[in-house]
C-alpha cells in the first residue's frame, strides 16, 4: 500500500511485486481484494517491457480524503488531500499559537470547512485527520506535553477538538516529525532509508527517519536537538538550561544578535534597518542574502552552531541524507546552508560523510501540511490493516 | 523464533501466541513445522492456568551450535554456544589486536578448536559464526574499515578467515554493536524497545537499539560517539580531529591525566604509584574506588565528558535505558556511573529522563561474546527464513 502511494504515479502489479519483495500471486491476490473494496482502481496501461502492457493501479479519490493541519508558532496551514497525497485545496494564514487551543483549533475548523465547501466535499468523506503542533507530543495520547512555545496547550486533548466535525481518527505529532514524513515520502527523501529533517525557525528541531519509518523515541520526544548544549556559558533558554542550540541559533537569537550589532555600529546596515523600524527577522535575513558582511556573520554563526550539533548526529546516526527546512532556512538560503555543511564535514568522520548530501527541503513550506497528510493516511491504513 | 530464544526458558504455545500477536492456529502450524524440522522440541509441561497443562518448547542443541568471537583492543574472548545463548565453553586471554589479522585470527581458530574438542563437538555442528571487532565495520561485507585501533586490518576479509574451519556463514560487526545486542537480548535490555549500550575502554563507542533491533546506520558507522567533539581546544585525537570524547575520557586519557597530576603533586597517591612503577589504568581506577580525592577527580572528569555527550543522545533518541559497559566502567564502578548520571540528568529535558535508568551492564565482560552469539544466531535464522 505504501508503495502505491509513495511513487505518486500509478504503478503496475509487476512493479509492486518487485518493490514489496513478495510473490506475483500474493500481489495479485491482495490487489484484487483492494480493487473490490474500492481502495484501488485500474488506471490505464503501463509501458511495455516487451510483453503485454500491464494495467496500472492508483488509489481513487472515492477511497476517502484526508484533512491535514500544520500548526506553527505563528501560522496555521491546512489542506484537504487524497490518500495519494494530492492536494485538493490548501489555505494558510498568520496565527499566534499562544492564542490557545480554542481560538486556534476553532479557526482551523473554519478553514477546513471552507476548503471542503469550495471543493464540494462532504465532511464524511474525510476518513482521517493529521495534525502537527510546534512542541513535544505524547504520540500515544496525541497531547502536547509541556510545550515551551505553546502556553495553554499542555495536555490539551487535540483529537477531541475534531470529534464534532469529523467521524475520523485524528493523529497528532510534533511539527518537525510531520515535516520529516512529508520530505521522506514526497521530497528529497524518497527511497532513503535513514535521514534527518532539521527545521530552523522560531525553534530548532529534528525529525528522524530510521529504516524508512519515523523514529519517535520511547515517549515521543526524539529529535529534540534544540535543547542540546552548544555553549556551557551561553544565554538562558526557555527550557531553563543555558546555552541550548535553540537559544543561540534560532530566529529570536538572530534578531537579538542583529539588535546588539546595530547598537555597536551606528553607521552600519543593521543600524539603518533599526532606524527604519525594520529590524525584524525577514529584513535581517534579506540583508544577509545581499551579502552585507555584518549580517552574513550572524547567519554564519547560526549555521556553525547548528552544523556542529548535526556533526554529532552524523556520528551517532550515520544517516544518508540531511534535509534542512523551516522559515529561517528558506529565507537565509545558501549562506546558512554552506556554513552548516562546512561544520558537519569538518567535525564528522570522513567515512560517515562520504555520501551525505545536506540540502534544503524540496517541499519547502509545504513540508508540514504534506507530512500531516502522510501521518493521517499511514495512520488510518495501519489502523485498518 | 526470537521469542523462543529471548525468554531463555522453555515457553508454551499460548505464550508464543500472546507475545507474537498472531493467531493460536498460526502458532501451532509454524511450531509443528519447526518441531518436525528438529529446530524445536517439546520439553516438559508448563504451569496450569486453570485448564490442561500445556507442553513447553525449547530449541534443542541438535539444531546447531554457534561460534562466538569477541576481539578487543587487548584481548580475545571466544565461546561456543547453543542457539538459545547457552554457553557450552568459553575462553579468553590477553592479545594485542595490533598483531594483525593473521596472528589474532589464527589464535582464535586454536581457541575455538580447543573448546570444540573439550566439548566433544564436531566443527560441522557449528552452523553460524559471529565476530566482534574493536573498530568500524562495513556490515554488508563484514570488513573493518579504516579502524584507528587496528593497524593492518583495514578491509581485511574477516569472513574468509573462518572458511577453512567451518562450513557456516560468518557475521562481523563492531564490538560495541554486539555488546548492545547481548545486553538487549540477555541483560538489562530484555523487552526494552529503545536503548543505548555505551562502552568505555581503550575507546568509547555506543551501540543503538531502536524498535528492538540493532541500528547500524546507512553504512554501518552509527553510534560512533567517541569522535563527537567534547572541547573545541581539547587534545588531538587518533582520528585527526581535536577534543574528541575518546581523546578526553577513554582509558589512555585517564592514564595521561594521572601522569600529569603525579608530576604536579610529588607527595600524592599518584606520585607514589608512579614511584612504585604502577601508574597504569588498573591501579589508577583502584585508587579511585578507595576514594583518593585526586584520583576520583580524574574519573569524575571522564564521567562528566561522557555524560554530557550522552545528554545529547538522550535529547536526540529518547531511549528508555542506557547500559554502561567496558573495562573502565567495570573497574571504576559507581564513581564514574554517578557522574555520568548527574551530567545526563542535568543536561537533558526532564521529559526524556523521567523514566531513564542508567546502569552498569548486567552481562559485564561477557556482553561481547554473548552478543557475538546473538549476532550469529539471528543472522543465520534470518538467512534461513
Amino acid at each position: 500500500m505504501r508503495y502505491v502511494r509513495g511513487r505518486e504515479h500509478p504503478v503496475s502489479r509487476a512493479q509492486l511485486t518487485e518493490h514489496l519483495g513478495v510473490s506475483r500471486s500474493k500481489v495479485s491476490l491482495v490487489v484484487g481484494q483492494l480493487v473490490r473494496a474500492g481502495l484501488l482502481v485500474e488506471d490505464g496501461l503501463g509501458e511495455s517491457d516487451g510483453g503485454r502492457r500491464s494495467s496500472l493501479l492508483r488509489i481513487p479519490r472515492e477511497a476517502g480524503l484526508v484533512a491535514a493541519v500544520d500548526l506553527g508558532a505563528s501560522s496555521v496551514d491546512v489542506a484537504v488531500t487524497t490518500l495519494s497525497g494530492e492536494v485538493l485545496g490548501r489555505i494558510g494564514e498568520p496565527a499566534d499559537i499562544r492564542d490557545g487551543p480554542n481560538r486556534i483549533l476553532g479557526r482551523v475548523a473554519e478553514l477546513l470547512a471552507g476548503i471542503l465547501d469550495e471543493q464540494g466535499v462532504a465532511a464524511r468523506e474525510v476518513i482521517s485527520v493529521g495534525v502537527g503542533v510546534p512542541g513535544p507530543v505524547e504520540y500515544v495520547s496525541g497531547r502536547p506535553t509541556v510545550p515551551p512555545l505553546m502556553p495553554g496547550w499542555d495536555l490539551y486533548p487535540v483529537r477531541e477538538a475534531f470529534a464534532d466535525g469529523y467521524d475520523a481518527p485524528v493523529f497528532v505529532d510534533n511539527d518537525v516529525n510531520i515535516m520529516a514524513l512529508g520530505e521522506h515520502r514526497y521530497g528529497l527523501g524518497r527511497g532513503v532509508e535513514n535521514m534527518l529533517f532539521v527545521k530552523i525557525g522560531s525553534g530548532i528541531g529534528c525529525g528522524i527517519v530510521v529504516g524508512g519509518r519515523l523514529y519517535r523515541g520511547s515517549q515521543g520526544y526524539a529529535g529534540d536537538i534544540g535543547h542540546v548544549q552548544a555553549a556551557p556559558n551561553g544565554p538562558v533558554c526557555a527550557c531553563g538550561n543555558v546555552g541550548c542550540v535553540e537559544a543561540m541559533a534560532a530566529a529570536p537569537a538572530i534578531v537579538r544578535e542583529a539588535e546588539r550589532l546595530a547598537g555597536q555600529d551606528p553607521g552600519g546596515a543593521l543600524a539603518a534597518l533599526r532606524e527604519a523600524g525594520k529590524l525584524d527577522l525577514g529584513s535581517v535575513l534579506k540583508a544577509a542574502t545581499y551579502g552585507d558582511t555584518e549580517v552574513v556573520g550572524i547567519v554564519r554563526r547560526s549555521g556553525r552552531i547548528i552544523g556542529e550539533t548535526l556533526a554529532t548526529l552524523v556520528c551517532v546516526l550515520n544517516p544518508s541524507l540531511i534535509a534542512i527546512g523551516g522559515g529561517v532556512a528558506y529565507a537565509a538560503g545558501h549562506t546558512l546552508l554552506a556554513e552548516i555543511r562546512s561544520a558537519v564535514y569538518r567535525r564528522s568522520l570522513p567515512l560517515a560523510t562520504r555520501n551525505l548530501p545536506i540540502d534544503l527541503s524540496e517541499l519547502e513550506d509545504a513540508a508540514g501540511v504534506v507530512g500531516a497528510s502522510v501521518l493521517a493516511t499511514e495512520g488510518v491504513l495501519e489502523v485498518a490493516s
